[in-house]
């Protein structure tokens, strides 16, 4: 396709049927336009992928900066793209100023995989809010699901809330540490080694290998401790080299027994309802909220109110019904 | 007081002011009310009692059924207690079918503590949801400050959503757990022991004493593999024994510890400004959701969309839409 024409809904179904890239892409690309001419085709497309959707392995991964996340998932798609899986890889990013060239999203940063014709890399949405990126993020992968890939991996950074976003899509969630417990973990934020399925020490080459067993070891004995989950899997610790490869089949049998355990005791089927209950939870709460403020007179209120509460003369209670019935009264 | 008479706001202002357990019992029933004909009256009670609001040191605490709660809190409220300190003890526990009698608030509990002068204790308001029963005691807190407590302890079970609500309105967050990681630990949520700002190996007493003593090494080297928190503060391990009183003085020297660090990096104010933002959105968000669930067009279509979502005839994110459209249109 040398030039983007305005494809029909039919195109683009039918595109996305027989696993068009292109045509895959510039419908991620409707979904995602906040323009209201793309609305209802956005809604066309995704909702006649829907029954095609929900057939792939969705791993989530994260890690703070710097600890190999790019390394990783290209020496981690190759290998499965060389199993003969399809595989699409999607990001999160609530910081990235658009969709064209963001830190995460940016193609140049995979080189080998983004060549792989058995590879989709799509980068983070833009957009305002994270429930907004995600809501988006998640569209994008029930279109890929259509689209015939096998395996969706969706990347964050560890350092914010996106990671609960993430973890509320995928069915198993890696997090990628370094050895030497320290200041290079205090980037990850507390509470998402907890949600972890699979601990991976990267980077366990050369003369760090002795350092990343260590972890190793040190991790096995905390998660030890860590109550158990409800698909009664017990998290593991892996190390792993993005750079040569090394552990890289290990993660795959061990997320290939994690979906053993998990489809065996319907924890599968009972975690995605419980996300699309999630999901639509969210999605009202965000779009009551985007209405909330979008209104006037709770706009020409909200500053002072929030002040009051700010200084302890209102409750924070009071004040969200103050503000609430402004917003009714329109 | 031998019948309760219906006092006024100045009787219910002067009443807190003067600590006078009665009307403040009174006052909290007040704010606890649904009843219309109560919610001015609540609110000029809460307000008036704000600026007086702020200045006590709260501590949640929380462990699954069976790890000691109430023999603990029994232990250290009274150790408190003679240190000349008053304190109030708060409860939420979102399953309590009312707040007379449940099995978290009863004081037959804590027969020792509920019969202490400088102790006020107050079972778990009643309520439907999680964010309107924490947002009374948070109210109650708030009262209870007023009314010149200096400690206030807000106990909640292990086990939900509820400690979430917990940790953001308290100041320091203690942990209770069992010696003998495994089936004990199972009823702890995930994520909540990087929630904890010390975490207490209770029942450490008898032919236990080496097993928590263990446990608490364990606990000491996982801890030390979490990331930083904010406030600079390093998580502890102790442990005690509610039933004999063996470290419980410990822990008050900890958490003093805990609060000469927070004040003097400003983490205190910072995590207090921080808390009442978070309430506010709290509130505004679930205010917003409970009129949008009473609207009858949202709740004539309410079941259908959600069915749909379930089996993957429409996105999570169009379902809320075509509801919050409905939800306008009244």
């Amino acid at each position: 396709m040398q030039k983007r024409k305005n494809l029909s809904l039919e195109e683009y179904v039918e595109g996305i049927k027989i696993g068009n890239t292109a045509i895959l892409s510039q419908a991620i690309t409707v979904i995602e336009s906040n323009h209201a001419k793309h609305a209802t085709l956005g809604a066309q497309i995704l909702e006649s992928a829907l029954p095609k959707s929900g057939n792939s392995v969705r791993i989530g991964i994260t890690g703070v900066p710097g600890v190999g996340k790019s390394t990783f998932i290209e020496s981690f798609g190759l290998f499965l793209a060389e199993q003969d899986y399809k595989v699409a890889v999607l990001t999160i990013d609530p910081t990235s100023p658009s969709s064209k060239g963001s830190i995460l999203g940016d193609k140049t940063r995979m080189p080998k995989l983004s060549g792989h014709q058995k590879v989709f890399i799509r980068p983070s949405p833009s957009g305002t809010t994270l429930g907004g990126v995600a809501s988006k993020t998640r569209e994008t992968m029930l279109l890929c699901e259509a689209a015939g890939y096998d395996i969706i991996l969706v990347e964050t950074v560890g350092v914010g809330q996106s990671e609960i976003a993430v973890h509320s899509m995928v069915d198993c969630f890696l997090l990628l540490m370094l050895a030497g417990a320290g200041d290079e973990l205090q980037g990850i934020k507390r509470g998402i080694m907890e949600m972890a399925d699979l601990v991976l020490i990267n980077k366990a080459d050369g003369s760090n290998k002795t350092l990343t067993k260590q972890a190793k070891s040190s991790y096995q004995n905390a998660l030890h401790l860590f109550p158990q989950n409800a698909n009664s899997w017990t998290p593991k610790v892996e190390t792993c080299s993005g750079l040569t490869g090394a552990g890289i089949d290990n993660v795959w049998s061990i997320i290939t027994s994690f979906f053993t355990l998990i489809k065996s005791n319907q924890h599968l089927q009972i975690r995605r309802k419980d996300q699309a209950n999630y999901w639509l939870q969210q999605s009202i709460d965000e779009q009551l909220r985007i209405r909330f403020f979008e209104n006037k007179n709770v706009q020409k209120e909200f500053q002072m109110l929030r002040s009051m509460v700010d200084n302890n003369s209102v409750s924070p209670f009071r004040a969200a019904k103050q503000l609430i019935d402004l917003f009714e009264k329109r």
